[in-house]
């Protein structure tokens, strides 16, 4: 692992996750920029100490020049996103499979590098877009893949916060702090953060792509340096027209990422508070409530799945699904075999590069007077 | 009452509101564009036949010549939109107080026209947005006024409808047909029918004005001549941003109309399928649900409250509300009196105008390559 | 109408359900014991003072002595339960139709009484059990009756209060007081307000009748002299079992009766926080959420429904609903013709029979330290 | 681990819980009461062969023989019922820690003399009651006991399911056909199984203790030979009532354990299905939610939080907390100190005696004519 050192939240999310299915053991790391403190976090974390290492280029010269049987097969870079493109491109380039935490790079322009970089490596890539890791968000995209609701016409995904309804990167607030720093983050806030997974799940659902927005973006809390509200309006390739919503000053609220799609004959509703629940609503008939564990479901969803029904799986689950599914396909490349479709079903370098073009289109977008411009990627 | 005959969905709502509080008898009526029908509709309903008049213009001519004792005192328009103003001006230059159905006019310079007639008349006049009158609208009002939430920021409001996912006005269908004709509803569909309420629930509850637009407005089902969908962007005169959807597509939709304020402490979430809740998210606090009949809950939605709490008053009682408070205000008037500050708060002539200009800007800005454009009224 | 003047709850309600369909007109009253005060609470509803009468009885001997086309034809009892079965007797037999609020009468032999009354009568009799009047515990029984959820198995039906809590009698509340009153309300407290409405919900749903019972009944209030408090195991006359519990010392609860069948293949679920929604649950299937204003649900929830789908309606519709099919039945019978089979699913004796032996043999079951006790009627 | 091979559902579960927080090393098992399968599942389960043991017996001697610092701390138990009480008192007396799978043994008999050995070992024990580790339970534990709600007065705690709706142990279901033999689940099948939880739930949040109830326990489904369907009616020794259901052919359900407990001065009320949320209602105030995560919690809730407010962690997350806080006690016995009172809030010997007297009380007093029978340990 690289990064996820003392008061980092997502790098703790990453070892759970990787730990659940027990497809992984923690062996390696360099958890912070600062030598020292990476060195401790490595024994703290149950490291020994030759292998809790100072740097990320540490990391990766040592490793590779351990025996294969006894050196790091998956590198999880859990880093501000300045400090993603470098690691992930050392890594692979040196053989190391790659799980690497969202969004991909810090611009757009690093992840087309990283693009070629995936191709050329041969090495696998796991981007955590962890909504798209929960069975009903699976369960919701093959029922759109049916023909269940028809052709998609309106979509629309939001995802409110409310941690930042205050000026917290004043506060001495480690995630607040480099969340709405430029030179860390990039050129987003809440777009990026949170922006990018509500544009995942829409694509991602749907089967979709983005082709022309019009966002209006902006700083509530003042003083802040990045985004932390925006709306934006959508036109996707299909003729569908979408509103992605994402915010981080709606005070009071948590993290209730919801998306709801409207096709010619019904429409499907998910949303993370009650994550286990998919709720479709046909034209003329009772609505229905597919539900995790459900013995109707697609093999997606069931592939995701821990538990019977009514054992309610969680965030953790989601991200654990991304995990698991990375290590049968890397198992299934040491094998020389082909991992099953609903293996393969994780967000990897194009979910990537479409999530950095998300979060220059709606910037760029946000300070334009024309109203409707082309998605570029 | 003028229309509302038979196949008419809104009159019979008005004749149930009307009733409801016992403050208003029907005694006459001109229910059809169509002499016999109009009629035959006032004796079906119970008038005797000389008060079942063959048009409006009869109507009004005739009650006027009764003593003043026997005449009708408030007359309810709920014709399509296109014969809103007519009688409206009739009836009030003749001396009748005017309920009348939304939205208020066929053209923005009609409601200006109709805004000078109410004034001049000396009458009373309701417009039935009818989410105003839930209590727990009337309680999130007050709560925004009374700066429970902060200065409010952020706005979601949301109208999802699905019957008119089909081509429905091919199919002899009364209330599609006059909705999707431009000749009757005017030149907005579903921004007219539903839109406007949104934009009147979010301008309601927060106490702010729409300044700026910038409108995504979509014909989804081949064939249909007016709107049926849209999405706009949102500048307030606070400062504040706000995201209104109205649409009649989402399929599997019924009516499920929603409002989420965020102020800078907290935020208030209503939406109607649920309509005696109100939920108040304070930040760091556990979140509060406010109902109808609570003991702790203000005068304004005590006031429009029949019940203890746990009986659910849902959308007839919500109408009654406009026609109790209207009554009220009547009473007032006749006995030289004020009405309280809870029984004035209704809807009138300021609303339809806003309401109108709302349904002019929003087309304009549908069709426009310019991003933001000012709200003229 | 006798009973329901000033500070009662239910008589006000009986008046708002009575008009919001236009069946019924208020045209006398007998509004408390207190002569002065029953003919004040005429005038002030807009009665004349002389058909404003001093006691029921002076209401029934006047009326009947009126021309037929000018009395009054159904008379609404609202009083305490211990003045239901005189008035109501005495109507009866002089002619006058009867909607009587439950419970039914004072004792279980007072209803037997009655039974015999109302049908020497050959005078339509309802008792107002307001939530089988909703539409989608209409569509419950409709689908058990159908087979929907195969042979019932177990019930659970419950109806949690909190609004005696506390000892609120002590505290010049009248709907307290005469409630917890003996004198007044009879040998129940809780089980005879508000098991009744449970008991009666469980067998309108399921068409089943309970055979045995086992009651723990409670006074949970220190002062109180009737229980406040009863949970009941049941055994119903195809071998099903069930659970009812009912309380009002359920601190900060409402008013939020709920009821769960359980079949052989499938379950229903209503409650009347979400009175428009009624869930069915089929064994290996998706959920299903039936929704008022549905097309595809029943006759019987069809008419007693007067909005599209998602306008919410609520008790007093419930309500409402009764009294409009009720007065359907009583048109029928002036008419010489049958009312339709969703007119004439109201409750009446047998209901009211049933339900003061409900009262009488929870009482004595609590009492007891038999386990299982016949319900004898 | 001893049981937990193929078909097996707790014994998987047993382990993602111990793996979630890193404390625990999957060593050495024996997962079968036959040697093949057992060694089999072993080696499957990634252990080396030599660790993979043929019985619990050789598992417990050999692994004895292992200098301490390889042999294994603590041992696993998830097998049917009647194979706990052995391997336990085994595990225990020969030095090792126990998480046992509930309920504890076979009869109170063998809990009671565990209780003996539990005691007489010096060693760690703990009993999987899953739900007292959630988050929001331990906030509701919490909240009455700090006086939140005044004294309790009435609890419903109720466990339906629906997979035992059919006669599933005729059709070769391991989970059926173990839980429904008397030989193998004991005397009870549904109020083992499940009632239990229920039971432990009610103690647990409320701090009280079962007195006396009164139990109708049925055999729903033909050819069962243990109940799957039960209701009992109980007195708490503060002199509260409680009514506790439990049932396995509630067709359509899935697993909503639910508990509501009502004080003086307001109630509490949790359901699983929406697991992070914790219902609060205090007489005439708003009601309020308490959700996991939440910065006002106590520091038990938050102790058992891995994620911030809006991450839903659920059941397998409930279940790792017992295993967590039973490490901490583990290592703070290692190292001579004493863990945090958080930590050592886990389920052990005194709940797992109670739980089988709960069994053996309840199944009694099913079979029983007496309505209140005291409940003895």
């Amino acid at each position: 692992m690289i990064g996820g050192g003392q008061g980092a939240f997502i790098g703790a999310v990453h070892r759970i996750a990787a730990r659940i299915d027990g497809d992984y053991e923690l062996v390696c790391g360099a958890f912070s920029s600062d030598p020292e403190k990476s060195k401790a976090s490595g024994v703290a974390l149950g490291l020994s100490a030759d292998r809790s290492y100072s740097s990320y280029q540490e990391l990766i010269e040592k490793e590779k020049q351990l025996p294969a049987d006894q050196r790091v097969q998956v590198i999880s870079i859990v880093t501000p996103n300045h400090v993603h493109f470098g690691p992930t491109k050392m890594a692979l380039e040196n053989g190391f499979h790659v799980v690497l935490d969202k969004p991909m790079t810090f611009s757009l322009a690093e992840a087309k590098e990283l693009e070629k970089v995936v191709t050329a490596s041969g090495k696998l890539f796991c981007l955590t877009h962890t909504y798209t890791g929960y069975p009903m968000v699976k369960e919701a995209k093959q029922l759109v893949k049916s023909g269940k609701i028809g052709k998609v016409r309106k979509i629309y995904v939001e995802y409110p916060q409310g941690w930042l309804s205050t000026f917290l990167e004043g506060e001495d607030n480690k995630q607040a702090s480099w969340r709405t720093d430029p030179g860390k983050s990039g050129i987003a806030g809440a777009m990026g953060d949170i922006g990018t997974h509500a544009f995942n799940l829409m694509e991602y659902v749907t089967g979709l792509q983005v082709t022309q927005i019009c966002a209006d973006i902006n700083i509530v809390v003042e003083g802040r340096k990045l985004d932390d509200d925006g709306a934006v309006l959508i036109k996707m390739n299909n003729g569908a027209s979408a509103v992605l919503t994402a915010t981080q000053i709606a005070a009071g609220e948590e993290n209730n990422v919801k998306i709801r799609v409207y096709g010619e004959t019904g429409s499907l509703e998910w949303q993370q508070w009650d994550a286990n629940t998919l709720v479709v609503k046909m034209s003329g008939e009772p609505w229905q409530i597919y539900r995790t564990g459900g013995g109707y479901v697609s093999s997606f969803a069931t592939h995701n799945t821990r538990t019977p029904g009514g054992h309610p799986e969680g965030y953790l689950e989601a991200f654990a699904n991304l995990y698991h599914n990375f290590a049968l396909c890397v198992k299934a490349q040491l094998e020389g075999t082909q991992a099953s479709p609903e293996a393969q079903d994780y967000p990897g370098i194009d979910e990537g590069v479409r999530g950095m073009a998300f979060i220059e289109n709606v910037i760029a977008s946000g300070k334009s007077d024309i109203k409707w411009t082309k998605f570029n990627v």
